[in-house]
Formats: C-alpha cells, structure tokens, sequence
C-alpha cells in the first residue's frame, strides 16, 4: 500500500499530526506551515497548556485532546516526544491511523523506536524513523523556530517494510525543511550519535555536577566565561530526553564513556612526565576539531 | 617607588610595552589604543612575522626585535606570551625596565607567574598579575579585537610587595578595558580556574581524542551538530598554552578531574539501575546550569 502522501509531490497535504509540541516538534510543523506543505496542522501535547501555546503561536491549526484525535485523516503523523513515551503513543494511535498514512519520528535512539514501530502500526500504513541532528540550548514550544533544521543533517532510518515511495516522501519533505537527509540503519545511527551526541552531554552533565557540588563553586561561577558556558550548554536541555537516550542506548553509550577515560588517563600520564607529549596531545586534538567543520559552525 | 603611570589617572600613557601579540596581547593593545590610553605601543612576538603583522593591522605603532629593546622606557609592560616563556622573558627584562614601571601578565595561572616575578624583577618596578577571562575560539593577531574584554571579569593578583597605587594604577586601566576587575590571590586563583576553565579544556581535548581515534570517526563526523561544536570548540584553542596551563598547575587541575571521574562513576551506576535517579541527575545538573549565567552568554 503507497501511502497517500506520496500522489502529490510539491503539492499541500490536506492534514498533518505532531505529537509531542516541543522544540523539534514546534519547529518541525513551523517549517511545514512555512513551506506551504500542510492546509491543517493538528497539534497534541501531554501539556494541554503546551497544545494551547502551540495554537497561540500559530504553531498548529487544530488543538487536539488525544494523539487519537489529532492523527484522524492525517497524511504525515510525526512524533516529536521523547523517545519512552513513544511504544504507548504507537499503541495509542495504531488504530486510528488513515490507510496510506506516513509516520515517522524525531527521536534521538533509531533501533527502539523503529522495533515498535515494527510490531505495533498495521501494514496499511508507513514508518520511517527520523532524526534531526538540530538543536538548541532552550528547549519548549517557545524556542521552537522555523529555521530550525537549515544546513542541517537529518537522519532517515527505514523500518523492515518501508516502501522506497514513503521513504522518498520523507526525503522531499525534510529537503523542504532545509535539511540533508541521510540515509542510515537504526543500529549503525545508535552507535554514531552515543559517540558525536550523547557522549558530548553526558559530559557536560558530569562536569556541571563535579564543578557544582564542589564548595568553592559560588566562587568559581563568578569566574565562569566562555569555556564554561560552552562545555555546560548541554547541561540545559531535557533530562527525561537525556534520560530517555541513555535508556535506549546504553551499550553504545558506555562504550563511548570506556574510550573517554581511556583518553583522561593518557591525559594523566602525560601531565605527570612529559611536557611535550602533552603538546602533541593537544595537538592531535586541534587538528581532529580544525579538520572537521559541523554543517551548522 | 610609586611607578610613573600613576601620576596621571586617565591621561595616555607615553610608552606601553606589549610582549607576545597573540589574541590577547593583540586585544589588550587594540583596546588600549582604542582608549587613548597609551601614546605609542611597543610590540614584540617571538615570531617576527607576527610582530610586523600586528604593525601593520595598526596594533602597535613600534615592532621591536628584542623584548628589553621594547621594553625601554616603557611606562607600562604587558607579559602576554604562554605561562612558561615568562620566566626567562621576565629575566631578560628586568635590567631593562624603567624605575617605576608597571609590569603585568595574562597568564592562566597566577602562582608560579607572580613567584617568579617576585625573585626576578627589580625592586623599582611594580609587578601585578592578570588573567582576563575572556578568549575566542581562535588564537593569533589577526582574531585581536578591541572588545575581547568588554563584560568579561578580570582577575587580579597582588606580589609580595605591590603597592596600593600600583593595584589602583591596573585597575583603571582594566576598566577602561570594559572588563570587570576582580582581586584573589595567586594560589586561590589557581584552584578556581583549575575547575571551571583548565578541566573543560582537558575535556573537551579527551572527548575530541576519543572520538577522533575511533574508525567509525569519519561517518561520525558527518552527524556532527551543534552539541559536539559546543564541546568540541576549546580543543581548537593554543597547544602550547594549553600544556604551560597544565604545567604549573598540575595539582589542582588533577585535583578536579578526580571529581569529574567520580560523577561520571555516579552516570554509570544510575544508567545500569534506575531510570529517575538518572532523570534527577540531569535534573541538577540542568539547575545548576540554569543558575549560572556567565557574564557573556
């Protein structure tokens, strides 16, 4: 079964659904509203005040009391929670869903997500997992923004049967959004990003927590520039996201911290003997960090 | 001795000297002159090329090939070279220096500066250390810049035998800089800056080194977003600053990376077992952030 969105390429679907309205969902149905790609944007938020909000800031169309609700005769239904909200929401929505509907998500973690996608939306309908690598320091409708996602990379992960017609749907649409959309399997993406994603806020966590537990912090916070603001800005986003990532990505992600210390403790025997070595090894860092040039710098 | 410069508050000073014309010794000049502050400044790099660079961006007015010709009846002496180079440089100086000159540096750590100032400079100068908390991601003389110091806080650490003039004398003159002074000793200082600005580079470094050396780094690499730019960022920043940081002030910096590995122990012992402690992990370190607003954010 192709799904309906793909009969009209270019043209407006008559009904999109975003569950979950905060920063990448918010963003998300901003950038739809400004391309011109959906008449009807149904928004639902566990948050009734974050739904309302969303309408406010002519985010969505259509408040909706239910993620049933909202996805009735959507052609794109995208969700935009975080990620262990997501099995009941899949449940929730299954049998509500249009035949021919294209579902896909924004979820940090591939392999969970597409698993239950898997085995818990009928065949008459279509999923492809989704992953913008775009963010903020704040999070919340109120950062949401329809830039959001510009020159940015956005990872499409497909579930066992996804047709290439919805998988090339996606495409056009995350294009529109001023995405590169690029293709992966869900285990390869887990792996990639507990390294260049999660790795990167875990540490900003424990810094912020080893600095802010410490006596002399208050003192310290009042010496805080630039060097800390940029290794603690990740310390800012969601902890049930954060959370819900280190769940579903787990092996990964200490697999990654395993290599980090490995890296402190050549830190340590290097400050401990030999000047130059410790130069080679900043060094060797300048260069990896000089050589690669994220899309959004 | 008073030195000379104090004798006219807010009247331009008839000679700076500025040793070392990387970012910061080129923003101190370019701000300096931007001030009307100093009538002729004096450069020299140990790299002749970048003291004719800085000539020619107008940074200074006079190169000089030798730091004792530079600092010739120079009211005011500005040490902005990596930590380690000081010593010698205030060596070959001192002979040199005009009776009641003011003599300051920028380095990282303030101990071993200020010590070795003491033991070196003559009794008829005036020595003050200084560390501006303020920094670019990139290094060298072309990313000078006359507001490098505009909002930033500017430690301040007394010697042995500075006078209150010879403090009051620096403090305007940081002020004129548009940066915020702020006095403690030299060893307190060292412990402050050890956790909140030499541990997030040694961070950033091992995140960078961990990920680099991986074999899947280059297709991480295209996944690369904002949170490893944000993280990634201070390994760009100066190897041989980074090492000379590392050097004199080995203990503290270790000191606070045992607390960073210990939270890192506590993210691991939450991941295996229990999913709110780990939410609530996130949780303070998000508050903690949230509590800290550095001067220039």
């Amino acid at each position: 079964m192709r799904p309906g969105i793909e009969n009209k390429p270019g043209e407006a679907m008559e009904k999109v659904a975003v569950l979950g309205l905060g920063l990448i969902g918010g963003s998300f149905a901003l950038a739809l509203r400004r391309e011109g790609l959906a008449r009807h944007v149904a928004g639902f938020d566990a948050d009734p005040q974050t739904t309302r909000r969303a309408k406010e800031r002519g985010v969505i169309t259509h408040t909706c009391a239910t993620p049933e609700e909202a996805v009735q005769e959507a052609d794109l239904v995208v969700l935009a929670t975080p990620v262990l909200a997501m099995r009941e929401l899949l449940e929730g929505i299954a049998p509500a869903l249009k035949r021919g509907a294209l579902v896909t998500d924004t979820a940090s973690t591939k392999a969970q997500v597409v698993a239950w996608a898997e085995t818990l939306l009928p065949q008459h309908v279509a999923f492809v997992g989704g992953h913008p690598m775009a963010g903020r320091e704040h999070s919340g409708i109120d950062a949401a923004q329809a830039d959001l996602f510009e020159g940015s990379v956005y990872c499409l992960a497909r579930a066992q049967h996804t047709s290439p017609a919805a998988l090339a749907a996606l495409v056009e649409i995350v294009e529109r959004l001023g995405a590169h959309p690029y293709m992966l399997d869900a285990e390869q993406h887990d792996r990639l990003v507990a390294g260049v994603s999660h790795l990167p806020f875990v540490l900003s966590c424990a810094l912020v927590q080893a600095l802010g537990r410490a006596q002399e912090w208050p003192e310290m916070a009042r010496l805080a520039a630039s060097g800390y603001r940029d290794m603690s800005r990740l310390a800012a986003g969601s902890p049930a996201m954060y959370r819900d990532i280190c769940l579903t990505n787990r092996e990964a992600i200490l697999g990654w911290l395993d290599a980090l210390e490995a890296q402190l403790q050549t830190f340590r025997s290097h400050i401990a003997v030999n000047d130059e070595a410790l130069k080679d090894y900043f060094a060797q860092a300048k260069h990896v960090r000089d050589t690669v040039v994220p899309r959004r710098s």
